[in-house]
């Protein structure tokens, strides 16, 4: 008996700028169930507001508490401990990190930053990791297609300054225990209660099943044909889509 | 019977500037010796008539085929195997690469490229890997001290982008044996007949060892007291600086 759901964003709900077929109403039908549904993704190029946005102008549903990013992660787990931090972040985030920045930072926070992955910044933060600042990664992911070209991400320069100050990274986000913990506090139920659903097999998958989630892969998004098979953790359904997925499991 | 001496430039012939005392002197007694006399360094952000003039100009003599860099060994290395190249490198280094550049490269070179490593020139590094260039590394160093402050040298980078294309390096400097090798090819001797002086335990004096040649670490430069426990290898000798190391073999 599912209590609650996990959506992955991208490649689930919607692509290229547009929502997938049979996602709205599959996701419609869900907020009718006594369900409770979350919607979780590690992108770090737009704040939360502006992922919500993005959704609700594609026509989701998304109440104030149900959205939850690895950036939004990042800033409870700072929170939480009372750290503060220097953010090498895309600008989007900028407003988000600022209540916890310093100057004898605890942490440094490294999520896409874009074209702020420059000498001066990755200097920056590299003096900081050796001034006793932890390093606390927003995903892991080593590159993404934007425009037709392969780019970096963040996970490279992650490798970077944890091998230039050789401190391991705390990685927040799918696919780490950390961030499916935090979304899991949300909700009223145990972890073998919810189920995950996306389309990345490692990141939103296999974290989710070593959680001890239920989780189903869906051939949209980046899916490519075999994935399942990289899975390293047993229990794995794989579903066409949204829709399919969701009435495996009876919604 | 030592044939040849290899000789690590700073930190062992100058420090911050200025010949270490005694060195010229060691270097004027080496060279009337019968024994082949090799300048080796990793340094990669002068070219290497930039670094034979700054050892002129303090006032040692280096003979035209003496002085062997990192970055003129991955020309060596190139040219060798007809190779073309990207390289992500410091401007100091343009003209030397100036030969082998072209726009669907065999390789992409990395070394310390300092204010050049920025999103863009690192993309196109990346990209120019994922379309099957090989990776070769201008050594492998974490960081230096520049100006009082820690930065980052070409190993982070080296790290980033091997992580991201899951390319393995061709590490090209000491202590590679692909280096110690091209300047052993230089000298009428065997490797056991060869000597090279350091300050490094590592780059130095194990990459040396590990190539069959006998090693000497001096206690001047970047040597920090225990140093030459570090060593994995054995047969390591340790002497106070350049004048006694030679001594000590004979010399």
């Amino acid at each position: 008996m599912i209590k609650a759901v996990l959506l992955d964003i991208a490649g689930v709900l919607y692509d290229s700028g547009k929502p997938i077929a049979g996602a709205l109403e599959a996701v419609q039908r869900l907020q009718r169930r006594p369900v409770a549904v979350r919607f979780v993704t590690n992108t770090s190029r737009q704040s939360p507001p502006q992922v919500a946005i993005q959704l609700e102008t594609m026509g989701f549903s998304v109440g104030p508490k149900q959205l939850f990013t690895a950036p939004g992660a990042v800033v409870a787990y700072l929170g939480d401990r009372g750290l503060s931090c220097y953010s090498l972040v895309h600008p989007n985030l900028d407003e988000l990190f600022r209540p916890f920045q310093s100057t004898s930072p605890d942490a440094v926070v490294v999520a896409d930053a874009g074209d702020r992955f420059d000498y001066s910044h990755l200097n920056k933060a590299f003096q900081y990791l050796m001034q006793d600042a932890s390093l606390i990664a927003i995903g892991d992911n080593r590159y993404f297609r934007k425009d037709g070209e392969l780019v970096l991400d963040a996970g490279p320069f992650i490798h970077a300054l944890s091998y230039a100050a050789q401190k391991e990274p705390v990685v927040i986000g799918k696919p780490s225990e950390t961030f499916f913990d935090i979304v899991l506090n949300s909700v009223p139920c145990s972890p073998a209660e919810a189920l995950m659903i996306g389309d990345d097999v490692i990141a939103d998958c296999e974290g989710a099943l070593r959680t001890g989630l239920q989780a189903c892969l869906v051939r949209t998004g980046k899916y490519q044909p075999g994935d399942e098979s990289r899975c390293g953790l047993p229990g794995l359904l794989c579903e066409t889509n949204l829709d399919h997925a969701l009435k495996a499991f009876g919604i």
